[in-house]
């Protein structure tokens, strides 16, 4: 009985987003038809960050009222026996009534996740971005410091969003370079010509802490390091171009299936 | 011209296993109709390794004869313009008219993962076994000492195959464990009443290396090894049970999706 709080994990690829959408599959969607086949109700959710289309999550957070008299940490077996496999409820938790996932201060976490070598790896086909040219990992980390602390994202962010404010704040902004080692082989120096011509290569990801962040902002983010890594810009212009509020300046929308919503800290 | 080699990653999820099979998607199947298009020949592929419905690939070995003039190192990157993202060509090379993949004396190795935490994980449903109970890790790698070296597995083999002999060298067997960690949070002690309570657990990762495996053998090794993790098989029994040549004293064979061949060193 009350307000309930669901941590709920996802793989995006085959659903048309988070939000609610008539005649197509959502996370939304597909938690309210469980919800509401389980209590009998007619349940919505209240999503903490409606995520695009593609857009995974380990921990995304909605929130519900029910009658139910179904204790609250029992919530998440019993929706998981009846969502796809695609989607787990990972925890659910009682919250006082008063609680509004949006409308809380909360630290978000998201992680983008480039693949960096010759060719493709099918086990992140869904996953990742995968890009074959030479990436500078020091220029990368080097971009990062300018968008630490609060600053009007302006130009880091899609236009169709309705927000008062473009002004956030990032906790932390970090770039993880990890090698693919295949076992029993040596690493080859790996790049030559500007390709990873040894098929081993790196999964590179990019942690981005904030206590929220605009629409697209995480990607245009990512867009903007690899433009960073690829040398097209340098990491010492990064605070002009975050200064300028000019969408232009910043580098393209990366795309979807690269970034996973990690956690939600209330 | 010649004959070539192809290192070939793939996702099995959604394939009836290497094998050609008549009006089913198989790998064999889409690798033929890739190289057939590219050369205009009719070109049947011969695999190293002919894995299961399910089962996946980082490195699996296919050969073929073509007289085409593309030169072998170009037949990836060509191939992998023409195959579904779920299967892509890692590398491809000129190899001796008489080489052939399941003849030749070769180390392959495989890994089975499991995840083990409370509640499944979505990006892992289709490349991990899930399993939720306690298992004891300690147990799990004193259990694989017994099966290093050379030894009758004809107990670890699922009936169904033809082979001359049922002899195989294992030349290592390791069980290694990875915490998840959800960043920001700490790693609660993760074992209580049986079930891993706090929402992190662990990928425990077997991996196997030897000079050929039985129908089934791994994943045999993988359902054995659970078992000595469950208590249910004392690591002391495991070589008896070898020596036993009976398929009834072995684990279950664990499920496809958990099973990936890395790769075949020739």
């Amino acid at each position: 009985m009350g307000r309930i709080k669901l941590t709920v994990a996802y793989d995006g690829t085959n659903y048309h987003g988070w939000q609610l959408q008539p005649g197509r599959a959502t996370i939304e969607g597909e938690l309210n038809k469980a919800l509401s086949n389980l209590t009998g109700e007619k349940v919505c959710v209240t999503g903490a960050s409606r995520t695009d289309a593609g857009v995974h999550a380990l921990g995304n957070v909605a929130v519900f009222d029910t009658g139910s008299r179904i204790p609250a940490e029992k919530f998440s077996y019993a929706l998981n026996q009846r969502l796809p496999a695609d989607i787990v409820v990972q925890s659910s938790e009682k919250v006082p009534d008063d609680f509004h996932p949006r409308h809380c201060e909360c630290c978000k976490t998201y992680e983008y996740t480039i693949l960096n070598r010759k060719f493709p790896l099918p086990q992140y086909r869904n996953t990742a971005y995968f890009y074959y040219g030479k990436l500078d990992i020091n220029k990368m980390c080097s971009a990062c410091k300018a968008f630490i602390g609060e600053h009007d994202f302006a130009g880091f962010c899609s236009s169709g969003a309705q927000v008062q404010s473009t002004v956030r704040t990032i906790y932390s902004l970090e770039v993880l370079e990890e090698k693919i080692q295949e076992p029993g082989m040596c690493i080859i120096g790996n790049q030559k010509g500007g390709y990873n011509t040894a098929n081993t290569g790196s999964i590179i990801t990019i942690r981005v802490k904030g206590n929220g962040f605009l629409y697209n902002m995480v990607r245009i983010i990512a867009g903007t390091l690899l433009e960073a890594g690829k040398g097209r810009i340098e990491p010492d212009d990064m605070e002009k171009i975050i200064a300028s509020c000019d969408r232009s300046r910043a580098g393209a929308t990366a795309p979807a299936r690269g970034l996973k919503l990690v956690q939600i800290l209330y």
